[in-house]
């Protein structure tokens, strides 16, 4: 007996939610969620892709659906698998438990990973992709974007006032925007592989950059990467606060720089420099994350390494939190990101606005950096 | 039989609307709305005080309703008049209809016509003040604010990106923000009794500064008076657009400068200079305004302009378009304010944000103006 249309949306969207509680602990692998349900249709067993290396959402799911899931459906989030890696495939567990419908959201785009709805289908389940896909793609769209650009997924954040300064004419600062709009930026971090700053930042800021979640120790939280792009390693010294062992930290340097003094205090990576020669070849550091398994990057320094990003393309959504105050002088969010006329502007599309506090956030993606549908099925 | 509750909020809702219809016709007076029921409960007249010089909202609702009007209840936005001025004293006419009740919004805050409830209560008239006191507020607030301040309400409007741009870096701006919002723009000097340029836009743009509203003629619409403020009275030239006669304009220029090429093709008003002596003297120019019948201005002026009004602390509102664009170069929304270090920081609070097409529309209220609570009754 097939689902009801209705039945089917509320277990997908479950599915969707359970998968978002593995953001910043999958690397490199995506969130995902399942939903089994039995040959009734009630809820018989719930999962999702804990952290890298645990067993994957289906797994998880069919473990707790035990015998119930015979004869039922399941619902996840992201085509099952069909490779052997660090646990078996995903199509073959859910063969074995005798489901008889898969309904997955999006078909996964990584090559290795591909063919999971073929062998189901050749097993006699009915296999079904699209539901939700639209949802689902935006729960896992650091991981999708990655896949494709074979580049970590970039989002920028910045933090301004209504006329867009990020500090008064004489560099103070704290705070423009609320306690709400910085809690806010925290859970970002969380949900992040890593967070890179450049030297402006942490020559003025000496930043922490770890993320503190209410109610949680630092251990509970899942710690971004910690990078510091410090191209002539002239700024990150023994001592910074970035250093302080809280998370994982990485700082990035000119192939040329001496970097005698952080010996054994900080792994480093050595970049070639960037054309203009101030600052390292990003597409190098986003391919030395990504080799390092990163794949979502919370981009949080000043506006000279913003525009270097936006400049090179490789930024994939940005945060802004816009605190309802005025300056009128002092440094802008954006610095050069190659623009000189008005043709040439970075258009975006506001994807979504939120208060927070007294704040406004507003999200955006550049319009040149429209992923393809995925909702289109095989 | 006193009208129940519901029925009085829809019934003063009603007259909001109604006063809403005045905006941009009225000043020197307020905008006001009145609906009056009959004994029974039922709508017996509606009337909004349509333009200056014409007949008060009740005496228009009370003409409707005819003799329905007697033993009904009045709804009325703002506390009924006791004064004689071109037209009579609304109190009197409410007690010559006979009128059992009156309900009014907010009281009158201008000395010259208070005690039109003591006036009605005398007569043997229920009188109860407060009724969605709020609402009634905000929809009269220039005037309101211009009787507080004894000086025109000022809307500072702004058009920028993300990043706080009003232009790329080469100066092209058209356009940044959306047909949407543009649109927008045009209501806002349709409802304003007057527009202020400084000479940098005047001298950049030619700008034409009437409102133009999509189905309507420019002589449909309420026009307002089109403000330039050129110190040295350099800068509008014959032939300029802003004299063209679509609306009328007024001319600001400092007490020495020399104006003999605007003899006889604009008005002039002759102004003591600001302190730094680059501009005339703001406050000068709101109390000239203010003669002239002027209760709202929408500040339309650049960057210098907005920076020289909010140091005067002469803007009540900020309306701000953001357009999902990134220039990363290109001059501010906002230019000096006398804001050097971030305690000194010009907060707003946000009252509302809204979606014009691709753009978001954000209003704020500086927290320092706020005005003082006006539904606290006498």
């Amino acid at each position: 007996m097939a689902t009801p249309a209705p039945a089917q949306t509320a277990a997908m969207r479950r599915a969707i939610q359970l998968a978002a509680r593995g953001l910043g602990h999958t690397s490199p692998n995506p969130v995902v969620g399942c939903v089994v349900l039995d040959a009734a249709g009630n809820v018989a067993g719930e999962g999702w892709h804990e952290r890298a290396g645990g067993p994957h959402a289906e797994v998880n799911a069919l473990r707790e659906a035990g015998e119930r899931a015979r004869g039922g459906t399941a619902f996840v989030t992201l085509e099952p698998c069909n490779h052997t890696g660090r646990t078996g495939p995903c199509a073959q567990a859910l063969i074995e438990a005798g489901v008889a419908r898969v309904h997955y959201a999006v078909p996964d785009p990584n090559p290795a990973a591909t063919g999971g709805s073929t062998t189901l289908a050749a097993a006699g389940v009915e296999v079904e992709g699209g539901l939700l896909a639209d949802e689902a793609a935006a729960g896992n769209e650091a991981w999708l974007t990655a896949v494709l650009r074979r580049r970590p997924f970039v989002l920028w954040k910045y933090a301004a006032t209504l006329d867009g300064r990020i500090a008064a004419a004489d560099g103070t600062s704290r705070w423009i925007t609320s306690a709400e709009s910085r809690a806010d930026v925290h859970r970002l971090r969380a949900r992040a592989d890593a967070v890179i700053v450049g030297s402006g930042t942490a020559r003025a800021d000496d930043p922490h950059l770890a993320a503190r979640v209410a109610g949680l120790t630092d251990t509970e939280v899942s710690q971004p990467l910690r990078v510091v792009i410090d191209t002539g390693a002239a700024v990150v010294k023994p001592g910074a606060r970035v250093l302080d062992g809280t998370a994982p930290t990485l700082i990035a340097v000119a192939e040329d720089a001496d970097t005698g003094h952080l010996d054994g205090i900080a792994p480093i990576v050595r970049l070639p420099r960037s054309a203009g020669g101030t600052g390292v070849h990003l597409p190098a550091l986003l391919d030395a994350l990504y080799e390092r398994d990163v794949r979502s990057v919370l981009l949080e320094g000043g506006p000279t390494l913003a525009g270097a990003f936006l400049a090179a393309h490789a930024v994939d959504k940005v945060v802004g939190y816009l605190a309802p105050v005025l300056l009128g002088a002092g440094p802008a969010a954006l610095g050069d990101a190659g623009i000189a006329t008005i043709g040439q502007a970075l258009r975006l599309e506001v994807t979504d606005t939120a208060r927070l506090g007294p704040d406004l956030r507003i999200t955006a993606t550049p319009a040149r950096h429209t992923l393809p549908p995925l909702n289109e099925e095989n």
